[in-house]
């Protein structure tokens, strides 16, 4: 039986790269997690294992770093576009390039109330990303975004009416503890220019993080959706907002059991099991994602 | 300006649970990581944090502990099944369930030669997963699988006859040393009986590692495609076969440096960055998936 | 034959607990990963499996919960001495317990340039850590510190001069860059006072930190120096110093391969292997160190 | 104020390395994770930051590799000793080294029955552990082990009779699971023959899986100590096990609350927060360890 070969991707996963800008003696640098991902006419590799059509994994890392010094990095979006853009322009093979980076931040360090010119200390876990795709036919394609951001109110927050069946147990309360690790990507109606995306992202970041803290909550889905509406409201152009929020459950304690009253204050943090909210919001009319989003599509 | 409310679903991850089966003096478990995700008429939750069709998460956890009471739990296949109907019979805003299921193998603690009735020693980090979508209108959907099961050949495999440009440093080499740690999902075109996953798993899983340990590897694509045809060509009823294949790199460790040969014998194991090959094998007129695969959807 | 029970503990690890504040409008928590360990008597539960003496791994999770409640948290030198004195004092055949505290910073969400009253954000990955151990006999012993404090240096690190073997290939370089997490743990020569730990340990991680920033390296062993000597001259008081600093490596990429100069502006980040470097740091005459640091005794 | 030097130690971590056997078409090989620890003169280095008392761990890590072709790496321990011995005995400044050695286990691909003559799969996240040090004055000492060795059994094991106070609300059970993720490390009383390690190892692992199967608990303490003799019954020479076992926590799922009985068959698995169970077991008389189990002194 003649089998069919369906989407098929390639690519180098997790390409550690910082690059420093030495410019001036006040020195800058970004750190960023570069991933490649081909496609095209692979048929043959798969089939027959003639590699004529690949561009080895090997190669793509090392044009990450070459690209790195032959001009500057810039916005992370804008040097995701010039790596998948190469990638199609140069190989007749490929068709379609996928890069994804993740950027981590760092603050200077102070010394006597100075930040320090070349010396830092990581920001913390959330990392800002971009998703770049070039496709030869159907066009090109950026996605921004940031995951890991971790938030927490203390209040304002609850949780109630929702469908009772047998197995149900939770307490209904108008007081509990909201907390989510925020990872979100955003797609813009029409490519921004270079040296737009940075301000773009503060702006939706910035946007989310109001919208969370502010909002009172009466479900997990009702903020999310209200963190994209903020985003989208606040950035101009933005047609699409993805979401994904882990609820990071904290129980309240029992300490009756003690002879203690527990008005809100003691909670444990139970990481596992977890709930997940996921949702897409999008303007009207926005137009066809195309391939943006098929990120993960094969597993 | 009024937003839409795209794909959205919510759930419970990570929901670990041991079954013990009890009926005779020679014990056997089943040891479970469950994940459930529901999507309907979801809408009023997200605009106005109406919970009226919320289903809770918790609630979802409760059930995948009782059902595993009601009923022995069999296949993980069947398993899911039970909860994905249950989801969308139960409850007329939820008109779509998946159930995500992941199970660890345990071997028996030999005792004098003998395998303990009770006492057990696991098996290793490899997962057996299975994966069921019930919808409301648009049927029913199973995948099998299997994720980190990791696998590697001392020969036998080969890299060359790829693409070079200016960025290319890559040796081509006729003997090196191919690992990765494969992660396999799998459909049937019709739905099994139950009692039969098991056998067809074993079945489909045998047949890629002979394929892995058998072929001639002139590159990793061709490997995943060749342990995609096996698994299909060994089980009847596989329509589609989706691999994802991470390169575990293996580099030869240059010694000439120490005065010394190295005839493909001493490696350096680098984890980062690596290359990852994913590629989807289907049967000629394979049926429609439906949202099967739609597991990964929004972020 | 008889066997001879050696050192022994035993406890609960990971015991995770948010703990609000809200006696006034303006919340604050804090958020803390807490591990008790206890040792004493504990023959007979070893040779018969009498738990005649213990206090259950439950009850100590228990505690730490009820103990949040009882009275406000405080610095957490502060709450860990409250535990440890309760096991040792409520328990006749416990006679030491170790409580180690893990403190995550969180940041107030800034809505319209203003602080929030309840929102937050995580502050990064950073842990503020103290350890605690009462002894019945021997005494009280409090460290602080800190972890996973990532640092990084785009210039000012130099590494030369070391040994040449046959095996050696490393090139000398006046020009790197340093990065390194740096783990922390520091022991006064008294116990502070209740409201003195916070400041005590901000003015250690600040001297730590500026040291770093300004000390011309030529060896992360000399950079770890003269981060404890700087912590101990900035904060009174302080006795010992134990430090341990992998080194996060960066090579510099060849580019030349290329075409392309590479004047120490594009590295790689290479997380293993890596260096690993630690050292204990004492002003003369130390007091004795009693137990306080044989926290991993056993293996 | 001149600062004290105390105890420090520097070296490579995570050194990956696989390592084929060719001198017959059924292949074989091992596949290690080496880390080299040294101390010695290294005042220095910290102080002034002169190198010329380092070997870098650059050349460490290339010295791992060089000595695996030089002749065969052989048994764990052995390999350990050979490398440990080289940097004490080529370096005057390096007094004591200590290389600790992870070795994961595959299993031949069965290809039509018959076990494959070059390739493998993973047999578990189980690690074999050896740990040698060699001390310029004070000798040379071995020792074996293994950790995430994860057991379970279904029924033999209870826990009752523990301490009850105010904050205990564990319940007393006569039936319960019990499992955990045993790490062990033994050390023989003078050091075994090459060629003796591997039975050794072999003999006090069967031993201790044998002990934990068959013998019914009455706490994990208990069982832990049981398991201890085992080893050192079952293989002469042992002198000392150190075992740390979390106690993988198994609670009996409430499901009363949906009208159904648990007769000890569901269990939700809890990996946070867990239970830590640690002690040391000597043989009367046991010489002394010197150096040995200083393995995290540091931090």
């Amino acid at each position: 039986m003649e089998l069919i070969l369906g989407a098929n991707q390639y690519g180098k996963a997790q390409v550690r790269m910082v690059v420093v800008d030495r410019s001036t003696p006040v020195h800058s640098f970004v750190d960023l997690n570069v991933g490649v991902t081909l496609s095209g006419d692979l048929e043959d590799v798969h089939r027959v294992g003639s590699n004529a059509n690949v561009v080895t994994t090997d190669t793509q890392k090392n044009t990450v770093f070459a690209f790195a010094r032959e001009s500057p990095v810039g916005e992370i979006e804008e040097f995701g576009l010039r790596l998948a853009r190469h990638f199609v322009s140069s190989f007749a093979p490929i068709t379609r390039a996928r890069v994804k980076i993740e950027s981590s931040s760092w603050s200077r360090i102070p010394v006597d109330g100075e930040p320090h010119p070349h010396s830092f200390v990581a920001a913390g876990s959330e990392l800002r990303i971009a998703e770049v795709v070039v496709d030869q036919e159907q066009g090109v394609w950026v996605l921004s975004g940031l995951k890991d951001l971790i938030v927490l109110k203390t209040t304002g927050s609850e949780f109630s009416g929702y469908i009772k069946d047998p197995y149900t147990t939770l307490q209904e309360t108008d007081e509990r503890i909201l907390s989510t690790a925020v990872a979100a990507r955003w797609r813009h109606g029409a490519l921004l220019t270079a040296g737009e995306w940075d301000a773009s992202f503060d702006t939706a970041r910035a946007a989310m993080l109001e919208s969370f803290a502010t909002v009172h909550s009466l479900s997990l889905q009702q903020t999310l959706f209200e963190m994209a509406g903020a985003a989208v409201a606040a950035s101009p152009g933005l047609v699409e907002v993805r979401l994904s929020m882990p609820n990071r459950h904290h129980f309240l304690v029992d300490l009756e059991r003690f002879g203690l009253d527990n008005p809100n204050l003691v909670f444990r943090f139970e990481d596992r099991p977890y709930g997940l909210i996921e949702a897409q919001i999008l303007v009207p009319a926005a137009p066809d994602p195309g391939p943006a989003w098929e990120s993960y599509p094969l597993l």
